[in-house]
């Protein structure tokens, strides 16, 4: 099962708000063992977000999780963009206006509107692409939204964290959870006292024996020692558990061959 | 000038890396009066690299910083990405040698490296590019590269945090500071009491009196009270700072008109 992730909003690039629904989004979407393919973090600006969908929807992604530009305002653009790339009209959806007039009463009611009837900028929210499904918004007014197109699922995702967080939960990870058969699999573990320059040889060694895997060192510290920590994963396309398992046991013993560093399985905390 | 930022590295899709390296650079990029167009975390895939690189260098970008892939391993193929999209081979750099080998001796001192003679795998890191012009890394073994291409410049970087950082501060840091002539003009203040569709008319009616400015409202906790932090800055194309102050003063008088919510332009602490 393959992710792809689209923020959009010229906030996220401009340093003032930093990027937390992404961290948290692969976070979550790898623990339930999807794969996340790539993303992109982009501007409100239609064109862009049209060829960042348009490139999204050629990747092998099983789904396109969008987050930002469903609000009420000119700037907020998410489905106008998937209309135009998915060729489906926009059009106000009765489901959708029902969510969204439920939270122009609760907001008169707070005193955060002043106005007796729902605005036109209330009901942009209940406007999405045709054969659309919204989807509730616990925290916030506007509706998530869900679209199938050529066997990819969109989910469209508001940007504010604690409603992105709450549809999250209540809506993609119960349909992720559904549809991940096979968990990616992955095992990690450290190398001591060698840098990655030295240990090359022995990675490459293992890629060309394991076909099929993905070997990933990185140095970083631990109690203020320089470590390798080295990820065996598989790659998109092949199944099998047992050559991460196999490829790790490789790497380990050409490590211990060295008569040099030290494999560690688990760091102390 | 416009930025673009490519990180590659399967370990920041799969949930186990933090990407601090975006939110550092965007910071520090911004803060010296740049704009960040896009960015986008990429696999370890060739494919995809080469395809990222192509559509940045297509972007309104004028420098375009990429970040991880420049190791000793075989899946550190940056520069056979950038090498292929901007047609010039690889080559041996005897400038970029020098530097690895000198850190091929400091490795050997520090016992990082158990092998007498420098290794085709250091050696790699010093295979660039032809043209392209090497950077001392002082933390790390491998450089930094500096391309120029179609009035563009690349810079390829390292992953690990702390080799970027002291690449940025003593090598991308001047060269922007030298050519951004004038910084992108920003305003911000914050609307208590309102929500965002309630002020969406303000927010669409200050785009159409205002061509060239962005407007972005996004919701805010702050010691716990929900507020709007309102931004206001220029377009790409348009330069004019007065017209971010004009903005400003139109939209807090709407505000005001509406005889509801508070306009604050500093938080207290």
């Amino acid at each position: 099962m393959n992710v792809e992730i689209i923020n959009t909003g010229n906030e996220l690039l401009n340093g003032k708000i930093k990027n937390t629904n992404v961290e948290w989004l692969i976070k979550k979407i790898t623990k339930l063992g999807a794969r996340i393919i790539q993303y992109s973090v982009i501007p409100d600006d239609l064109d862009v977000i049209c060829s960042t969908l348009q490139a999204a929807l050629e990747h092998p992604a099983d789904v396109i999780i969008t987050s930002g530009g469903l609000g009420a305002t000119y700037d907020d653009m998410t489905l106008t963009a998937i209309s135009k790339v998915v060729n489906r009209p926009l059009k106000l959806n009765q489901r959708a206006l029902e969510m969204v007039e439920l939270k122009f009463e609760y907001a008169k009611k707070l005193g955060w509107t002043y106005a007796n009837l729902i605005s036109k900028h209330w009901k942009k929210m209940a406007v999405i692409p045709e054969g659309s499904t919204p989807i509730e918004n616990p925290p916030g007014a506007a509706p998530a939204v869900q679209l199938e197109h050529n066997g990819k699922t969109i989910f469209a995702l508001p940007g504010p964290p604690n409603e992105l967080h709450a549809i999250f939960r209540n809506a993609i990870r119960p349909f992720l959870k559904e549809r991940i058969k096979k968990k990616v699999p992955d095992t990690h573990f450290y190398v001591k006292g060698l840098i990655e320059p030295t240990i090359s040889g022995i990675i490459d060694e293992t890629y060309r024996k394991f076909e099929g895997i993905w070997v990933k060192s990185h140095p970083m510290l631990h109690t203020g020692k320089l470590m390798l920590e080295i990820h065996i994963t598989l790659q998109d396309g092949y199944d099998s558990a047992e050559l991460v398992e196999n490829a790790k046991d490789y790497f380990i013993k050409e490590i211990e061959k060295l008569g040099h560093g030290q494999v560690i399985t688990e760091l102390e905390a």
